[in-house]
């Protein structure tokens, strides 16, 4: 990327994070009411942090198939919800039992273990409120958006990633069966936010979904394999959560299957792989593939 | 009710209990598949069990508006799914720490704590796939159906109900409070069941719905009047879940602010109320009525 390329894209980002903490902020409910402790923790959580990596991309596949701002905030609120939901369960101690999650104590420590799971209870069922109250969307459409998000979210996807990760604890996984647990846990996730951000904008054919699932399919495992990087070599401080963890919890990482310069590579690859199926959306998918590119570089 | 009458309802309850079960299966994902220990922990908790109270309501209210079979497995399996993850949370240490739900050992008892949350989770996203799948219903009133279902498990219904319910403990409720609480925790799912029984079948027009909430309203509170009635007086093995917890959790009940034989009358009263709400759909409201019966007469 060029520099006044870099500062556009920078620009775009900024002005697409401060637009989804302001939409946050209003679908979630108010602090001041009933039951306050759960509103408060419910916008604790999701508000004033977070790279708002899925926001972005459903941000920028939208603009590619021409959506409209109201659908893009919907939309976006509805996959960071379930994204946010699932930090705050996968934070708890019957999980990963992690104190520290974008440089903020995790709900349950700053709450209670009890409203952490409400939080995320709740974070989900607004996550569905949300989307299904993206008016601007034809209701044929709207129907198909739902229909990925409760796919993307489920025992098809993110939450038997879950499973499939809990239940990986000290086992040697293949390289297949480490990624087919990245491709639910994260990767579902991921691809959503890209069909549901080309959703908001128009119904999409057979050959631009196969793209569009083909570019989500890369950088969904580039981020893992990022991620994994990161643990092993970033420190809590940068991260904004704990670092280490993956290792110490013996968990099987891209790091541990292949070490850390052909995961490094890996990543680069899958980048290679993401700006070659965006091939036939031409510049239009700029903003797309400079994701793709934020998400192999970035150090946090 | 005639005793032919009482026999025709229990053929059609026992009729719907059995093709909510049969449908819950097919919904559900297969056991033999991974990640099985979730596949078998939903299917656990999922199947062979429970009244099926909002399944029922959901049918009864789709007799009346002339509802197809496919409508009614969609939106029955939704709210009951619902319903499902809803104890499962519940019952966790963090919460109510239940060992015993429907009789069996409860999925964090059974399984683990990382499971049940999962379980909880997976089902949430599941009952929204279930319900945007609803092929024979428009669309237009498809995204209705799902607004009803969101709003009600989330922040504004089920879980707001959670944490006032949290918040409360040893706290002296008034009687409004304690009927918010119970409104928001209980009613909001079983008024849910009505409304989407409804839409299942057809547009439902303002004197209609009204006339439903109504009935919701009564019939949701009835059940939780009769609820605190049974925790006090019923054994745990006619329960099929621990008796007196709510006394031993020094939780606020109806029987412990308006006592035992005041809180009998309430039931029936608001039985009343319920009747009275549905004069104006005749007869062939008599499956609503009846569950009206069978929600105070109930002793389990």
């Amino acid at each position: 990327m060029s520099g006044a390329r870099e500062g556009q894209f920078a620009d775009w980002m900024k002005t697409v994070q401060h637009k989804v903490e302001h939409e946050l902020s209003a679908f979630l409910p108010p602090a001041g009411e009933e039951p306050r402790k759960l509103h408060e923790a419910m916008r604790y959580t999701a508000l004033g942090g977070g790279k708002r990596v899925r926001p972005l991309l459903v941000y920028a596949a939208g603009a590619l198939f021409g959506a409209d701002e109201r659908a893009l905030a919907h939309a976006a609120c509805a996959v960071e919800m379930i994204h946010v939901y699932s930090l705050v369960h996968d934070d708890m101690p019957c999980m990963d039992d992690d104190a520290l999650r974008r440089g903020k104590p995790t709900v349950h420590v700053q709450y209670d273990e009890a409203t952490a799971l409400l939080v995320g209870d709740a974070l989900q069922a607004q996550a569905f409120d949300v989307l299904a109250n993206a008016h601007t969307v034809p209701h044929d459409r709207l129907v198909w958006m739902l229909k990925v998000l409760a796919h993307a979210a489920g025992a098809a996807g993110m939450c038997g990633g879950q499973a499939i990760d809990l239940d990986s604890v000290g086992l040697q996984l293949t390289l297949e069966q480490l990624e087919r647990m990245h491709q639910l846990k994260t990767g579902a996730l991921l691809r959503a936010s890209v069909v549901l951000g080309a959703l908001a904008g128009a119904e999409v054919n057979e050959e631009q979904m196969q793209a569009l699932n083909a570019y989500a399919r890369a950088i969904g495992l580039a981020f893992q394999v990022v991620d994994d990087v990161l643990d092993a070599t970033a420190d809590s401080a940068t991260l904004g959560k704990t670092a280490g963890k993956d290792a110490a919890a013996n968990k099987p990482t891209y790091v541990s299957i292949l070490g850390l310069e052909e995961s490094k590579a890996l990543a680069q690859t899958l980048r290679d792989e993401a700006h070659a199926a965006l091939a036939p959306f031409g510049d239009n998918a700029r903003h797309l593939r400079d994701l793709a590119d934020l998400i192999v570089q970035r150090n946090a």
